[in-house]
């Protein structure tokens, strides 16, 4: 539109550039037979003046709308919001718009937002939440993909991060800077995550011949717990004889916490002991002295990937639908002073 | 629409509440002269089918569109998150969608945002900030209401946190607990934020009789700057003579970092030196040991209020428009340990 307000029409292309009307939507619309050099030229003009097609006139000619809802189960947090961030700048590239829709834990607001999302016709949803625990699927008549929160059956299409590769990562650096023996400290026992991270430290840590050192010590994503669990992991200290020598925590809150009880206590992180993060949550890892060793999950791919994977499904169709399944996105090790001395 | 994803039509309705299709279209759309009785049979049918109007339809014949764009100047963060959750959820009471666009502090990208919103021929904007420094308004042809950012023209609609009426707050309950003489640490002095809450601070100082010791300490919105900003208040003590019994904060961030390190110095908050905060947010004062005393900006109610205007301009029509100005949001005292001791 104009610096006025005043919206430039189909009609004002066509006297700039010298056609008709109807050329002028030929040339936009690529139908028609119209030499290149005037498709050109009124694609010039048009792209001059500032000239937007009606987006809705040219839905209904595809039979799409162009646009995609953005559905979150749960309050938007700051594990969803990079999820949903990703996607939309991916549908932002792809010239598809982003309807919001937050339920908020209310099954019955989610099913309100999935009829107005079905009446406004949307090509398609993506769906997240919080946490990595997978949810029951939606039965909307349009394709959909789940990202961070995965769906409960088997053949949808889901993103998710790849928290086991995570966990590895952390393992094999800490095996490379010499540790041998390693305590855990997770938040909820509950949450598919701490299983997941759990399981995978064990299975790496015994493939690299380490040794987890007492229970994993499970309680609450928060960090008072976290300064708790550093107090259990030195409970059974004698003096000068330190269990562990790397505390692997399973967010950097709590990483922070166990970092901020170690300082207190008189040991020194990472020369008595190191302490890994998980999330590279700036926030956390900015304000921790060191700062934090951790693994970053990648969120805005994981939006960007699940909006690249809906796109791909729309444009196939219904009879042509690519495989579903889980699609599981690489973390990334990011080393900082909580492990490596001098940061 | 069902539960097999078929979606229920207005003659469906019509055939189970025994009406023709036209009776239904009069009973949903509230025109027509139909009996009351009539009319509350064929909404609890619809009801109970999960009948949706179509929304296109409907506002093909009310010339609107019930779609309103929520358009965020920066990456979204922690401020501007609530006021666009609270903004979506009272526009989703109103039954209008929200079509998200995220600028990320590109006007290159805004400009493509607003564009796209009014191909989609929007209803109206609402414009969040992650700052309260004004922005540049917007020249489109539908109605805007700014959030938390507010406009740099005086007669658009702004809807801001009231942060005078915070320190006031935060003053007034410091001078019943006996506090005479208080520090200020700030974030970036370049912030319109800062320059609001210093200003306010001195007013009610002065009102109340009481000093500012020392210079504002401005640097960065980080607990490093935190920490260093609590050596510098201490910088001047002479043994058993603290220089101030409160140092009021302009964020949690900031607070959390001055009672760490006052810890750290063997300094007792609030028995020795009261510490506020500023934001009410979770991370940070649930976090420090003792949990902040803070101000509550009620940043939903924001978005809420941002919400509320533009709807009233939407309905009042371009010849009826309400007026315009900023509208301040009260903001909530919070009282926790770090200022009353014993929570």
């Amino acid at each position: 539109m104009k610096q006025d307000g005043r919206t430039v029409r189909i009609v004002d292309v066509a006297r700039v550039a010298g056609v008709s009307p109807g050329t002028v939507s030929k040339a936009l619309n690529d139908s028609g037979s119209l030499r290149p050099a005037t498709r050109e030229r009124v694609r010039a003009v048009a792209e001059q003046l500032g000239f937007v097609s009606d987006a809705g006139a040219r839905a209904l000619s595809m039979r799409r709308t162009f646009i995609v809802g953005l559905l979150s189960t749960d309050d938007v947090g700051r594990f969803s919001l990079p999820v949903m961030l990703g996607a939309e700048n991916a549908l932002t590239v792809g010239e598809i718009s982003t309807l919001l829709a937050t339920a908020r834990r209310d099954s019955v607001r989610e099913q309100h937002h999935l009829r107005s999302l079905i009446a406004r016709r949307v090509d398609g949803i993506i769906v997240t939440g919080k946490a990595t625990d997978a949810r029951q699927p939606l039965r909307v008549p349009v394709p959909v993909v789940y990202a961070l929160t995965p769906s409960a059956g088997p053949d949808d299409m889901s993103v998710v991060p790849d928290d086991a590769a995570g966990m590895r990562l952390i393992v094999d650096h800490l095996r490379t800077l010499g540790h041998r023996r390693v305590a855990h400290v997770g938040g909820r026992a509950d949450r598919h995550a701490s299983r997941v991270r759990l399981e995978s430290l064990r299975a790496a840590l015994a493939a690299a011949g380490m040794e987890l050192v007492g229970p994993p010590l499970f309680g609450e994503w928060s960090e008072p717990w976290g300064r708790q669990a550093a107090d259990l992991v030195l409970r059974e200290t004698a003096p000068g004889a330190l269990p562990v020598t790397a505390v692997v925590c399973a967010s950097d809150q709590l990483a922070r916490a166990v970092g901020d009880r170690l300082r207190e206590r008189g040991v020194r992180v990472p020369h008595d002991i190191a302490v890994t993060g998980y999330d590279n949550w700036d926030v956390m890892w900015e304000a921790s002295r060191p700062q934090l060793t951790t693994v970053d999950m990648e969120l805005e791919t994981i939006g960007r990937r699940a909006a690249e994977r809906l796109l791909a499904a729309i444009t196939a169709g219904p009879d042509d639908a690519p495989p579903g399944g889980v699609e599981l996105v690489p973390p990334r090790l990011v080393v900082r002073g909580s492990t490596i001395a001098g940061d």
